[in-house]
């Protein structure tokens, strides 16, 4: 059976008692690589694999910057990096510590952002952190990211709009890429669900339900990741604050409004897996009362005739007194016998018919 | 079994990673073909499969329009349009993208709502979104829309009150007619409801239970639908804009009013199907217990008697000692056999009616 | 059974496609009879059956007015009085189309009210709807309404504050009458669930269970109508209007904590009928698995003893050789078959003892 | 079986159409005793069993005044009372009407509070009404009120705050004993709660399952009491008044804090109770299931050899051909028979094995 | 079996009518031992087991004082300290009843809080309080409190920040240090839940059914208690105040996050472990269907063979009537009697398949 997965890693890395902000790396993190993006009227300037020291030339270079940060396992680039772009020690502490809530928070003219993005293979979610300061917008993550590529795609095809608008609407487009990677996923489980669906009325495997009950726990939790990025989003609207320009808000807007779709379709999804759970049971239930309404009537007729055919297999001496067993000895004994039993299964059947077990005629229906 | 249907499409064409306003055409759209209605002082002037250079025209002839657009399939028209009428390319792209959540959103001096149908031959709900600027009303629909029609025939039929307020009034008239449409749909599940009531009580169908369950589940995604209706309908009310006009509000209240309303009764019907549910569960349970009751009456009193059957059945040798089966050779042996059976079976009947599982006598309720 | 009775009237005469404010008579409906009660410096005017003309009249001769209207099937009727008072026509449509939910509405100057009572005989809740103007009130009924006749009658008797205080307090006093109308109907309730509960611990009764259900679906009805009635007191109490009085409003709010109280005491009649459910289903549970033990117990200990019984009924020739059933030829085999037979016995009940099935000797519970 | 108590009180003194205000006395009430406490300058004068004319003169003499009512079974003291006191006469409609939610009311420079206390003995939950000026508190009770008499011998025994504060701290200190006295109730309720887990963990006890469902439903009750009590607290500390001095507010917050504790409390044992629930049902299908197991395995191990056995214990004529049971007459035919029927039931308890019902060697985990 | 943890102290140290402020001390407190750290310039100076008369003295010494005070066992010393620091009456009655919630409480100039830790053990929580003053801060507990030891050997070890902030910054670490407590007690929660997710697939132990109700109950008190204290946490953040410098409050929120973090985490698992219980529920349903169905089918095809085996075994006297039993003189009576009843349970067998109970060929599945 599959295990069903946690969309929040598992806390380990929290030890109560540490300052705060104190950064402790995950050993299985690769070491960072920097990729910074100089975009500035209209063009596209790719520096990879950046040393941080070289950020301050470029800020001065271009109009904003993108860095984006891949892997997250040496604390001396990302503190370095944390001091030039003037980042809150907590937030960095966050963006290393990768079992954030999806959330966003203020500094002084600056936003941390914490987003999580599904994972394609079925493991738990991976947080991308962003960090918006007036010029410039740094992405940190810690393994594949497909949204970022496909911003990067359409910076790089040369969108206007992405190179033209300042770091907000680049923001912006990466949270809605990463909003609406979350639709494959539930479209997903979307088809498991139809599947299940025959599976759960044709049989009582214990697999299907397993199985149910695995997406069912999955959905509660990516319905937990969508509804703190909702709140997330929400959030970032309802800041007064000249990061978001006013022409960026429609589309955050927009972004939010996926989220509440998807969020909505995760609902759907475990409304219909909580329903078909509850079809599972009362199917089961059915079934079962069907097995004892088959054992009960086979049992019921057979159990008294064998007896009465026991009796007659006792074996009294019928010479010992004529009180001994004289129907053993009569001529019609065997006969009549044979019609006391099947006017007792006869009775039976009549029997069952009125309770509404068994149709002997037809017209009635099965109760 | 019929499927439950999904109120929400599924989204497969939501695919991540594309800029915002992309405009993806379903390719079983039809293509476009706009109507429009000129209308001024009374009077109204129909112009159908017009061009999108019309509207130019149009608009500067008559004092306000309604433009209807039936069918998708074209990009070009529809962007044509949507330079025309001024729209925001999020909007065109969730005219387009038509598994919207109903919704009212508010671009300088234009709203755009999208609202949903249901589908009377019982397939997912249809989305029918609404373009609302100071002088025109467009509408896009991809099927057939009922609700349109009706409000057609009113403006043919001359209703003065139609022909004579502004686009709000006869965006409010459509949007209430779209309300109006589930009223029908609900009724339907009342009657659906109010016969497998009796099936509920009278037999314990598989078929009863999975028919439950698709209606209990179609239920929640109606009431899913309507919630966001009825949502969408109050933030048009709050919204302080010029667009509606004092005289439209109680109206657009009572539009309101209706979709609270649907929603009441889709509860109740909900309570309604959960109720049965648990009724038909309880009800299994109870035949269950009376199915093995039946089987346990009649086990319990023959297993014993069967026993003492079998045991006079024996062929040890009474021959060999006078303990082999001295009963066998006595002259009473068989009355007595039948007398010890005819006591026990007895002794059970007794157990049992003190248990309350049969009545031997009148006056004893069944436990 | 019983059919549970809805809370809202079925809601067919509400067809999508008709304009707002048309008067669709239920032809089911009496003919309106209007009584017209003068009020003013503490003496009460009756003129029954009055003709819509008269009332201009009235209006100009008495302080206030109480325009009752019985029975609501002439359209042309309602209309004029329609147009007389100065009603909105989305007023008069709701007061045809009585399957409204209770409400507050506020036109300039007026205020419209629905509210709903509970049908003594059982049947589904019946609409009042109130129209209050500066120097009037006017009700609407289709059918008996107790709370009217009540009012009626303090107001013959010649109460004075009924007298003298203005249309709001009369309003106020029918509103108080409505509410209080549902305390017996909970009453009711009670004194079912009160006999209902000895019936769930005495039987399983398959009754019994569809009563619970029944009365859980009609509580759920009678809360849900409960709640929109004090929504539509606490909106009475949050307008800031000139037609309620500062001094009646402590009465609204006395009604009001009617309404809560009543609410509460629907929630614990609910919780109780619930938690009846729920116990009857532990205890057939309970009694299922007794009827399985006495079954098991049974069987168990008999089905061996009868193979044992059926082995040395085998008809194997002793005589073919001394191998073929030496048992049955020897002296002591049957006493041996006995004893093995009452061990095997005892064996299955000290079992059975040990596993709590029975108690075998005193002072071990029954597990 | 101990019924449960229900916190309100039936209502049927509530009847439908009688005007505001009206005072129905109960029958069973006792006649009003009013004993009053004239408190200033840390002195205590006791006036007990007191006319109403007497409470001008103390007035007038005492710098405030603790007027006790103890028995609402006379209108014409109560309504004396009330004018003396300038009470509103919904308010004393609401002291005498015995089954009121906890709620506070406010009249120009008077509050009215009514509280509830829990009765040791187990009855439903007894009203308490307080009515303080800005000079006296006034307290109704009908039958026994143990935290009037702790706060009593508090005043008597000379603490120096009680004797100096306003009347509003002794309005405090009384609302503070009254929702203290739910603390030993709810105690007692988490005794019975641990008797109980043990009770569930170690037998199917029918009465186990009610006690449970009855404890449920009456912590359910007193939850509901506590959550009106703790909103009558917010509802009094959010006037502003000056009835309520401010160095008594920090009192009145503690008190409110009590009730949350006592909420938290009942809910805890709430979620306590329907988790045993859950945990007897399991458990009960657990046995249902082991039951079942032991009557499957006996009745497939023994079923087919009984049948071999009834075989051979036919009784064709093997003189009569020699396909009659040729078996019967082989000199090996019996132990044949006997081997057989071992090598089947082997053959069973593998397959038992194999699936997981019984263990036939160390090392396997039961299923 | 386990006994569920109570997340607050039974509260019988509450007695109904003790005037508010009364230190009653728990017996089974130890002493207070009063540690004092003063803090300044960078410089701890330690002073142990310090007497209340030395707190004066060393408030004017440093800048500001951590007074920790270990144990509650003395209402002498604790009334001493209250009068010294000015706390109120009270605050420390909640100190010393340690079943509080988590809660804050504001008096002027001065902070009081409430905090709970969770029993590494697996005990009841402990109540942690603190007492914020504008130079000082108080703690006090009851047993070991690692979370303080955290923050005592950081200061200790010299963190400047630590060393350097104001006793508000000192209130945050510890605070922080309380909420990060409970990652690793939840940690342990996912850890067991994982092990009983393989049991429950594997086996139906009535072991497996209670651990996972009390761990469900565990965490609901668990979640109480982390939402009070996030609640705590908020109300914090929203006191406007000069004790919490506008420099703490990011530190804060942070700690704020965590708990919601904590919550999101205990909502997770107690969703897991409610997900278990059901497919527990689900799979012991299927499990006991597959009892009963081989019981049916071992059962229904064997019964009638016996019967037809015992019908042969009748002993009717063969030479009485050529009537009676001529088949058991045929030559081929035996032949056919195997063959009928081989045809029997043949026909049982593909009945069976049909209703797909098992499967007789491949490629049908099972039902």
């Amino acid at each position: 059976m599959r295990k069903p997965r946690f969309d929040l890693k598992r806390t380990s890395s929290i030890t109560p008692g540490e300052p705060p902000g104190t950064i402790i790396i995950d050993p299985e993190s690769k070491p960072p690589r920097i990729d910074v993006y100089g975009i500035g009227d209209g063009e596209v300037h790719e520096e990879n694999d950046c040393a941080p020291e070289r950020i301050a030339e470029l800020r001065a270079e271009f109009r904003h910057l993108w860095i984006s940060v891949d892997g997250l396992g040496d604390a001396g680039v990302l503190t370095d990096l944390r001091d030039r772009l003037g980042m809150h020690r907590l937030a960095l502490e966050d963006v290393v510590n990768t079992g954030q809530r999806p959330k966003v928070e203020e500094y002084d003219n600056q936003l941390f952002i914490v987003t999580r993005t599904p994972d394609d293979a079925g493991g738990p979610s991976r947080q991308l952190s962003l960090f918006l300061g007036p010029d410039f917008l740094a992405t940190f993550q810690d393994g594949p990211q497909p949204c970022l590529a496909h911003v990067l795609r359409r910076l790089r095809e040369g969108r206007p709009k992405l190179r033209n608008a300042g770091p907000d609407y680049l923001c912006y487009a990466i949270l809605d890429a990463a909003v609406d990677s979350y639709f494959p996923v539930l479209d997903a489980y979307g088809d498991r669900l139809e599947e299940l669906e025959d599976a759960v009325t044709d049989s009582s495997d214990a697999e299907v339900i397993a199985r149910l009950h695995a997406i069912g726990h999955e959905l509660a939790s990516i319905r937990r990741a969508l509804r703190a990025i909702r709140e997330m989003l929400t959030a970032l609207l309802r800041l007064d604050l000249d990061l978001i320009r006013p022409e960026t808000a429609p589309y955050l807007r927009d972004c939010q409004d996926h989220a509440t779709l998807l969020l909505e379709l995760a609902d759907s999804y475990r409304d219909h897996c909580s329903s078909l759970v509850d079809l599972h049971l009362s199917l089961a239930g059915h079934r079962m009362n069907e097995v004892m309404k088959v054992l009960t009537i086979i049992a019921t007729i057979f159990i008294p005739l064998s007896f009465v055919a026991g009796l007659y297999g006792m074996n009294f001496d019928t010479s010992a007194s004529r009180w001994n067993m004289p129907e053993l000895g009569s001529p019609w004994g065997y006969p009549i016998a044979l019609g006391a039993m099947a006017l007792m299964a006869l009775g039976m059947l009549v029997q069952f018919a009125r309770k509404g077990w068994i149709r002997l005629w037809r017209g009635r229906r099965d109760r």
